[in-house]
Parts: structure tokens; C-alpha cells; sequence
């Protein structure tokens, strides 16, 4: 197959690589800044750089831009795209954009099929991409209603690049989940390293520092899009963290041994359950 | 020299284990429960099994029990510790006992420096003890005024066991730096898997949910000691964070796009200050 990634930032030079190194398909980059696609062929990431207009030869197009970016890229593009060929993205939110995306697909005769590597890092850009960044993660897929062909043909290829797992979903469960799973974890991170006490860690600090502080070194431009676009099952996993902070807080306030055991049973209950 | 480690759960079972991989000096366990002195006899993590009585022969003691069990086991046993031989402990909190421990070290002629190895996992008891746990890690000092030289002997000590670092603090600062690098991601880590959405995440998480979420499988009697005894500064650290929260929540709800990035920037701007 011929394969089209457009927007070449960590995830899409990632699936770059990772379908020259797994796959025989051939990769078409598409990249707004030309000297990163020109890095990209001359790493051998990419077969060769395309344009827009590329995009009637390609079986499947990945949209790996920012969120609304992938929907304005399309509205602007949709006419190049091949009728029949499937459309996918890889946006962390999901019912913001999979309507519009669905809708631009009958309007030009694509399918769109929604989808979300759970994998990145701490990093951005080409240079953070990795041929192994999808290795065992799980591969989340909205269909949105796309035949189930489509759906098979794009988790195929998520397998053979190196995902671990498939997850079908709905944009809503999707959203709702990753507010809890992904985007709370952001926000906490941003938010313990404000103390006033991290610039003195060093030497005083182990894992847990570093785990929970590890997300924080954030694209803050397409984090606060991310946040906004699901803004409300983010705020009501905000307000349940909150709650729960608040009952730990107010025991310890108390020096309530017992109320204060109980709760952190609770959660070691939780991690033992899942076999964490 | 000889050294005896008096409680062999994770920590006291690692420092067996790694005095026996990394020196020559010879170890004597000694430990409530029968069962796990001698498994550690038959894993050669210990030379030999002691009873208080053995103190007398040690040149350094390590206490690796709950806090306030290290000062009720020394006042009960002071007797036995040979005068001018060096006892340290391993606490995650300082000022509680270190007073209690300089005060028992006059009264029974022996010397006491205050230490925490910064190390740990998300699991307890010998079972889980590694002769690399400290490999690298800091190993923090509270001499509480003891001479240099005993200092400088548990310092060497420290580093011939794989220890990377040391550093050498007071009981307030230390405890109040432990409250923000170690007791503070602890709260969050339970705070954030008692969310409903928790045993849920399997197949839409990643690194950031296993991150935040790692030592949520806690020690809850321990911690919950640890987080009393530590009251005052953990709970103006929970104060910060929840400012801090409450900031990104609000800008959130605001739809405040440019508050909610100039919040993350500024976490962004602490992790690269600090070269994380």
C-alpha cells in the first residue's frame, strides 16, 4: 500500500519510521516546514515528500497535525483524496473532530475511520520520533460508522507497525477515558512542579518525583487545545481528584490514623485489583 | 567492620543484600519474625542471625523499621549497642524521631547520624529487597551533631553499597522537602486511582497513567504513619498543589486559552530550567 502521513511531529515521523522499519508499504511525507520532510526522506523515513495533491495516490492518509488542524487540512485537501481510500488521525480528542472529519468523508467520497496512539513522550517534534514508539501500546479506533473492512484494514497496519492492542470505541467513552488516563496526568504533573519546593529537589527526590513530574515538560500550546476540546470530562475528573485530595487532606488535618489507612487501603486495593 | 540491620523488610533486606554483594564486611540481621531472618541466612543475604544482645559486636547499626519503632527498639535495647559504635536508622521523617535517637545515643554513649536512602518500590517486605536498590540513588544525612568522622564513615558506607550521591541536610529540611519529592506524589497516587473511571483504563493508558498511578499500591499503615508524622509541611505542599489545580481548573472552566497555555508554559519552563 501506499501510505500518506501528513504532519511530520513526533507522531507522524514516528509512524514514519516505524512503517519503513516494520512494513514494504510505501511512505508519502507531508510536512508544512520543507526542511523536515527533506530530513525525513534523507533519514530514509519516508519514501518521498509529497504534497496535498499526493494524496490521490495514497491508500491510507494519517492526519498527525493538531486537532482542528486535521479538519481544516481536509476541508482545504479533501478534493486530492482518492474515493474509497481511508482517512484516519491521530488526535487525542476525539468528539470534536471525528463529526466534522465523518462529514468532509461523504462530502468527498473517503472513509474516515478515527483512531489514537496511546504512546508519545516528553518530547516533541521530527527529532523525538522513534520506530519503536508504538511498540506494545494499545491502538485506540473510532469508526464512526466506517464499514468494518476499513476498520480491519487500519488495525492491521497499527499491529504490524508494532501496537500491542486494538480498542474499538466511541468518541464519547474515548473522551471520557482519556481525560482520566491521559489528560488529568498532564494537568497534575503542570501542577506539582509549580510548588515553590521543585526547583530544590535534586537530592532529595526518587521515582515518585520523577514519575509524577515527568509529563510536565509539556507542548503547552497543544496540550491547552487538547484540555479545551474536552473540557468537561476533564473538569469532572478534576473534580473527583479534587474530592479525593480534599477526604486524604482533611484526615491528615484531623490526625485521623484510621480514616486516613482506610483511604490509602482503598487505593492500594485499586492497584492490586487491576494487578498493578 | 560489622554491621548489624535490624529489620529486614524492602529496606533493611536491600542493605543485607547489597553489604553482602558489594563489601566484605560481615552482616548480622536481626528481625521480629524468625522465618525471614533465616531465609535471609539461606539467600547469604546475612552472615549470621542476631538477637539485640548481638549489638554489642556492631560497629554500625542500621534501623529499617517503622519510625517510631526505631526509637521504642533503641530505648528498650540501648543497652546492648556498644559505646561509640555508629546507629543510624532509615526514615522517611526526621524531626519526629532524630531528637528522640540524639537523646537515647547520650544516654547509652553511642553516636546517631540520621539517614534516608531515597529508594524504594512499589512493593514490601524482604521479598521485594535487591542488592541493587540503591544503586545511584541519594542517600540522605541528618548528623543531628554528630562528629564528621562518623559522617564521613556512614557516608563511605553508603556509596561502597551503590548509593550515588550524598547529602547532607537537617531534619526540617529534609522533611519538608521529603513532604513535596515523596510523601506529596504518594497523597496523588491514591487521590487518583479512587476515581470510578480507574479500573477502567486498561487498553486507553499509557505511560502517564502508570506513572501517576505506580505508588498508589502503598504501605497504607506505614504511609499513614509517615504522612502524621509529617503533617505540617505535607499539608502546606497539598495546600500549594491544590492552588496550583485550582489555577488550571479555572482556566479550564474560563475557556481561558491563553491562561490555561501561560500555566502549562510556565511547568514547561520549570522541567527544562531543571534539565528534565
Amino acid at each position: 500500500m501506499k501510505i500518506a502521513i501528513v504532519g511530520l511531529g513526533i507522531i507522524g515521523g514516528s509512524y514514519c519510521k516505524a512503517l519503513k522499519a516494520h512494513t514494504k508499504h510505501t511512505v508519502i511525507g507531508i510536512n508544512r516546514t520543507p526542511q523536515v520532510a527533506q530530513k525525513a526522506l534523507k533519514d530514509g523515513a519516508i519514501d518521498m515528500i509529497g504534497t496535498p495533491e499526493s494524496l490521490k495516490d495514497a491508500d491510507i492518509t494519517i492526519l498527525c497535525m493538531y486537532p482542528q488542524a486535521c479538519v481544516d487540512f481536509v476541508r482545504e485537501n479533501g478534493q486530492y483524496i482518492r474515493k474509497g481510500a481511508i482517512v484516519s488521525d491521530a488526535a487525542g480528542i476525539k468528539i470534536s473532530i471525528c463529526p466534522q472529519l465523518k462529514e468532509l468523508s461523504e462530502q468527498f467520497g473517503f472513509i474516515y475511520v478515527g483512531s489514537h496512539p496511546m504512546a508519545g513522550k516528553e518530547r516533541n517534534g521530527y527529532i523525538s520520533s522513534d520506530e519503536n514508539l508504538f511498540m506494545g501500546a494499545s491502538f485506540l479506533i473510532t469508526p464512526c460508522g466506517a464499514e468494518q473492512a476499513a476498520v480491519n484494514k487500519l488495525s492491521q497496519l497499527a499491529l504490524e507497525i508494532g501496537f500491542g492492542s486494538i480498542k474499538v470505541t466511541t468518541p464519547e467513552e474515548h473522551d471520557r477515558m482519556i481525560a482520566y488516563t491521559s489528560q488529568l496526568p498532564h494537568v497534575l504533573a503542570c501542577a506539582y512542579v509549580l510548588s515553590p519546593s521543585c526547583p530544590n529537589h535534586k537530592g532529595f527526590s526518587a521515582g515518585s518525583y520523577r514519575d509524577v513530574s515527568r509529563v510536565a515538560n509539556i507542548n503547552s500550546k497543544l496540550w491547552a487545545e487538547l484540555f479545551l476540546e474536552n473540557r468537561e470530562p476533564l473538569m469532572a475528573e478534576l473534580e473527583e481528584l479534587n474530592r479525593n485530595i480534599t477526604s486524604l487532606y482533611q484526615a491528615i488535618k484531623d490526625r485521623d490514623r484510621q480514616a486516613l489507612t482506610d483511604l490509602l487501603e482503598q487505593g492500594h486495593q485499586v492497584k492490586t485489583m487491576l494487578g498493578e
